[in-house]
């Protein structure tokens, strides 16, 4: 037993601080399965005050700190290296709901809350936190917030960073920045809070956060929708758009490959329609009102796009349970893209007007690449996030496949990068995409980063080897 | 003539530097009239290569750099001190629009653009920008992102800081941070435009950005309504929220007496009402649709309204020239309160739930500090945003009142700081409130702060004396 371990010991409890291999090993594996480590201790503190007092142990004896939520990051943002060098600390007991103020619509959680809990809590009180993402039932908000987690409804509320008024962080000297502010405006000095969000737990460990609410919807239409080609899933996108951008709940992109494999391989999903499409776009609609005519607009788009040929058939749902069914033909893709073998995933966002030709011409790379890959697309149009993932042919070994991991990925990248798009769209840079920021945010903007880390983390105590 | 003005003459042309009193006259003093200084020179590089040389010349001698755009700050943001020291590096030349694109709905523009012209340029593309403020005939861009401006839309589409997808700025070492991206998701490291908007021109001269548009509206409702107290006002607010928070544009309050010096000394403003009353909102809702039936939502909000006693009257522009005239009410209320005396101004926020207390409180602490103090808040109801100004008694002298300009400021602010809200919502720090800083933004904050200033700027270069 070490100083500092008997010191977080005397901190933090018997309970607070895990050290054998039976406790620690569970943290240690990302749950993609890419990493693999060994932590020294894995700490629990339950508030901020011991959050801070740990960090203040750890600097003082030069430990390392590797924060982490719900350990669901998928570029293994919260991953410890093998050397049993690095300590855990997780925000998990930092689990309260400090407050919810309907008038204000603000919801005050600590890290550790899970989103879906937050998202009850929210909902208790007559209002919705309008942030949903996959992992949402083990994600916390602390890494949700560290990662500036997307989704599925970022196309009308924006992304996690777009919802945080108020921030509560312990930064590496041990000190908290206590900005747990309620206001829509306050122009008062750097915005910590934006540097805080997508840090990636580099800069400062988020103990809390005072998030922005919504109403509750009242009225929801989700249609699914076959559509000829990405340029016509565009042009429903930007009619939508043109009528009313807000009332645009979710607008989702679906490849016919993929939307196979989740009719093939998940029981219970079956297509609503007369036959299978080569492209598909979920549509949903949603607003507080109750007489704002939602189905009218969505029916009176449908239709002109099913005159005009930008639509092949469309199906709105009568009910819940329909609407559910649609929701599940999207929710499903990742699930049936890991069933029909290895898979390979590129989390990549191009300006809007280019979702066309990055599925066209990523899409004919990877054929020419690996004849008889499946190409499997799916994602955030309404963002222009296509998380563009590609499968094994079904006549070659898995492994093979997997081998070609770093060309696929440098392939569908070189036209990303060409359409001035973006190589992390919502998932972050971890440990996975480390080698790719010096290419990308090479120059000034990497400089500047570095400057800023080092100013606040001269030690680099938090997170280290992640991001850059 | 110093070697220095010799190389950017050289470099930026005889036109592109001002020496003479006469012609660096007008950009050495503040629109308010708060600050009259001298400067060394003035530079107005007509690009960003030149932006960046002119950085690096006055770096290598080690002079200071005031960047300016409209001169319309409301702190004296971008003045100077009156020692001839510094440089006043005018952006006004970068007034180039770069690109629109109608499918992006992004607008890239430099940073000289007028924010009009900006306005028109997008209108012209079918799109809007929705970014309003009282300076948008004068104030450029630029000013505008490194003072995240506010303005009556910000209750709809948030704070300039939230319409901005990329920048393009000049730092202190001269290096050029290039991140123009037309992007909704890029989580690619550090958010750099975040930290960059709202740092007042200290960590980089920003040059260009690329703005996120939205549809143009098709129907727009605006109503005028008499309110029996800030508590209605706010009932009245949540109520349309919880309808439809999307289709407010506009939610502003302005209080009896400030209304009445506005139809006392403004030529053609009336009041549309049976009579004058203790309070009042403008509402203005709009939508991009044809069929969203506005008017029948804001008719029957008022209705019930008007039943239940929350409000005391109201009315509803029935065409463009009614819906002037009641902005014309909101909008003269700077001019007016000018016109009726000597005025102190608080831009002041505090959480939505507070706004009637903060009214209250603040109303009974500045009549009692001097009585027949003329109590004339208005602003942002539904951002929490109040200008919580106040006009000198009648019978008082205007110098009189103007030497208590500091215990009045005390007095709002002690009410504001209890009621956690910001001593500057909107219009920043600049020069007028940095000795604020220490106290609200003290500790971790503004020690994070220093320490990015520092490792950005390490010689202290860019807008020396604002911000802290």
């Amino acid at each position: 037993m070490t100083d500092l371990l008997r010191a977080l010991k005397e901190r933090l409890g018997e309970a607070g601080v895990l050290t054998a291999h039976a406790d620690t090993d569970a943290y240690c594996h990302d749950w993609r399965g890419l990493y693999h480590g060994r932590a020294r201790a894995v700490i629990r503190p339950a508030d901020t005050a011991s959050v801070a007092d740990a960090v203040r142990l750890c600097a003082k004896h030069g430990a390392q700190l590797v924060p982490q939520g719900g350990n669901t990051s998928m570029v293994g943002g919260a991953s410890v290296r093998d050397d049993s060098s690095e300590i855990i600390l997780s925000l998990a007991r930092m689990n309260r709901v400090r407050a919810i103020d309907p008038i204000d619509m603000t919801l005050s959680v600590e890290a550790g809350v899970i989103l879906k809990t937050a998202q009850e809590a929210a909902a208790a009180a007559g209002c919705l936190l309008p942030l949903s993402i996959s992992a949402e039932g083990s994600a916390q908000i602390g890494g949700i917030l560290a990662t500036n987690a997307g989704g599925n409804n970022t196309v009308r509320y924006g992304n996690a960073r777009e919802l945080v008024l108020g921030i509560e962080a312990v930064l590496p000297d041990g000190s908290v920045l206590s900005a747990m502010r309620r206001l829509r405006k306050d122009n008062t000095g750097y915005s910590l809070r934006h540097l805080l969000v997508g840090s990636e737990g580099t800069l400062g460990i988020i103990t809390a956060a005072v998030l922005q609410l919504a109403p509750q919807p009242r009225t929801i239409e989700v249609a699914l929708c076959a559509v000829p080609s990405p340029e016509s899933a565009l042009t429903l996108f930007t009619r939508m758009r043109g009528q009313d951008p807000s009332a645009i709940q979710a607008f989702e992109y679906m490849s016919g490959i993929s939307m196979g494999l989740v009719t093939q391989y998940i029981e219970g999903a079956t297509l609503p329609l007369e036959r299978a499409a080569p492209h598909y776009v979920l549509i949903e609609l949603a607003t507080a009102r109750d007489n704002a005519n939602l189905r009218t607009l969505l029916e009176s788009v449908l239709a002109e796009a099913l005159e005009d040929g930008c639509a092949l058939d469309a199906v709105i749902a009568e009910s819940g349970a329909q609407r559910a069914a649609l929701w599940k033909l999207r929710e499903e893709h990742s699930e049936a893209q890991k069933r029909a073998g290895g898979n390979v995933k590129n989390d990549v966002s191009v300006p809007l007007s280019q979702v066309p030709a990055l599925i066209a011409r990523a899409s004919d790379a990877c054929a020419t690449l690996i004849p008889g890959i499946r190409i499997a697309p799916f994602g955030h149009l309404g963002d222009g996030n296509i998380h563009f993932n590609l499968i094994q042919p079904e006549a070659m070994a898995r492994d093979d496949f997997l081998a070609r991991e770093h060309d696929i990925m440098e392939t569908v990248a070189a036209i990303v990068r060409d359409l001035d798009g973006s190589f992390s769209a919502e998932h972050g840079i971890g440990r996975l995409k480390t080698d790719m920021m010096q290419t990308w945010r090479g120059g000034a903007e990497l400089q500047s980063m570095r400057r800023i880390r080092q100013a606040i983390d001269p030690d680099g105590l938090f997170n280290p080897g992640k991001l850059f």
